[in-house]
């Protein structure tokens, strides 16, 4: 059996799925949900693999793991850049461990292509969660759709929740339509805030207040306790401005020092009474329910595009029709029925 | 030769364009380019048809009429209900046309379909524009979907300018995503601004402000010129948040009152000095080419929805699949492939 070395230099044992050939999928299954983390990472490499021979193995394996029934939570957390998001996760993340949750840490970061890998890029960055037996870190690779972005982080919390974790915080930086994204795979979205810096704006000016179910205003320490009560009545006054919830839900505002690791058991307790109603009143299936039939319009939307602009046919044209369109010498509309007609001619089978 | 009444209840002749048949395109078209309004209003019309035997037709009027070079100038308009859209269109319509210049007003109002019509429902609201020889005034139709709105918009934008309206003002209510929408489609950007009542933040919350090429304070008179002032302030400070845009232009911030026809003349002066600006550097006309080219592959990627899922063996599995999601009985993933190869058995031709 290979030996090799985790992250604190130890010998781990790793199981026998990488002999000679691709990875065997019930072996790795089956490694998986008896909660092995080497064969979890292993089976999220598989999903974030863009070699089309690793597509369908990954499909078999996220349908074997969608079986395995899981009483998960999913929280995404979101905030702009210096707000604290991985000291509160450490903080967080840790106090649930602690009373024995397992916990998985995903990152969903558009930018990282561009960036170069931002967020979670380094595990340093949580370094006592990281070491923690019960925690599971999965950095963000560099992706270059949100479409793929999507599929990914989808699928890599099915396989989370098929080895055991039961809390997956989902982490997004606030760029583009991440956000919009996160809170469509989540049951409970998070707003990290800080006071005064002029946070506020950049928060409201993309409409991610309207999605929050919490705001939690970070660094509520020292000096800025002060502040931090301002800006909480700021925020609750803010929050009422916006239409109440289907889900019955009020949105709370609370704060906490991640630092001194004040206020954390408060933020898990609203989330408890988020569950509580939430699956009292039948919402939190529901919006899983609305969230998979989402899942599966979008899979197909992203499959029939990718299938079509894959083609060889129509990437040679591609180029072709956006210098005419450059150039002025064919119409946008023109061309597109153009390339429609040149993929399947004889199969447009509108009535 | 046909005879009917206008709106103001004097005869016109229609031209033979409908005879026994369908409308005759190439008729058609040389009535609108001559600047003929029922051609054009009849143009628009087929556009909107959702016939599919309308369809084809459609689009070879379309083409036709981008063959026709337009030294147009599109002018996005946008603001909250109560912000005074429909006053300042009527004030800064007519003192385009009163200048000789050609003046077309769309909307877009994807809401429509749900509230029954809102915006532009009525010719009323611009009783003077509308009475104006040198102005179109088209309402907005009820649709279902953005991507029908948006194609629909596109294409009578198209048809208005082959028609010689010069100047395109495109007005949308702030609802889900018609701003962005709009904003894709024009060359200049403009949002209503009312001083105080609460108005800033819900400008704010939606990322308006980082598209605006300017931001126009109405209803600046009597009481509210105090407001209107320290408005100005507040609005020039948010906008240096912001970073440049690409095409070198610093949006502006300015205060009318469309009432008074106040102020009306600086925000064409505004436009020009854009105009001036970007024509120069270029991005004028590379910010059209780069609409142009999402146009087309917009209109692609609907075509391509819109034919998968107008199949008849899809639509009668569709229901079958979601009901399977909401009972658990399988995972979107999997369902998303089943209905890709139902509809393409032997076509799959990924490498």
């Amino acid at each position: 059996m290979a030996v090799k070395r985790n992250e604190l230099g130890q010998k781990v044992q790793l199981p026998k799925i990488r002999r000679q050939g691709p990875i065997d999928i019930p072996v790795l299954f089956n490694a998986l949900k008896k909660g092995d983390k080497t064969a979890l990472a292993q089976g999220i490499t598989l999903i974030e693999s863009t070699r089309n021979k690793d597509f369908e193995r990954a499909e078999e394996l996220v349908t074997r793991c969608l079986q395995i029934h899981s009483n998960s939570i999913r929280i995404g957390i979101t905030g702009v850049p210096g707000v604290g998001k991985s000291t509160f996760i450490e903080a967080f993340g840790t106090y649930l461990t602690q009373m024995g949750k397992k916990v998985a840490v995903l990152a969903v970061d558009p930018s990282s292509s561009v960036t170069k890998g931002s967020i979670l890029g380094d595990k340093t960055r949580m370094e006592k969660l990281a070491k923690d037996s019960n925690a599971f870190i999965r950095p963000s690779p560099a992706q270059d759709s949100l479409g793929g972005v999507a599929k990914r982080t989808r699928e890599t919390i099915i396989l989370c929740e098929a080895a055991g974790f039961e809390v997956v915080l989902v982490e997004t930086v606030g760029v583009g339509q991440s956000e919009t994204l996160v809170h469509s795979m989540v049951d409970f979205f998070l707003l990290l805030k800080l006071a005064g810096a002029g946070d506020e704006l950049q928060g409201l000016k993309r409409g991610i207040m309207e999605m929050a179910d919490a705001l939690v205003i970070n660094k509520a320490d020292g000096e800025n306790l002060k502040a931090v009560k301002l800006a909480m009545t700021e925020f609750k006054r803010a929050l009422h401005l916006y239409p109440p919830k289907e889900n019955a839900w009020s949105p709370e505002v609370l704060s906490c020092s991640s630092l001194n690791n004040l206020g954390i058991d408060a933020v898990w307790e609203m989330i408890l009474r988020f569950l509580a109603l939430t699956k009292e009143n039948g919402h939190f299936g529901e919006n899983r329910i609305a969230q998979n039939k989402n899942w599966f319009l979008q899979t197909v939307e992203e499959q029939l595009k990718f299938q079509f602009f894959g083609r060889e046919t129509i990437k040679r044209k591609m180029d072709h029709y956006l210098e005419q369109i450059a150039n002025h010498t064919i119409s946008p509309v023109a061309a597109a029925h153009e390339l429609l007609n040149l993929s399947n001619p004889g199969t447009d089978e509108i009535p």
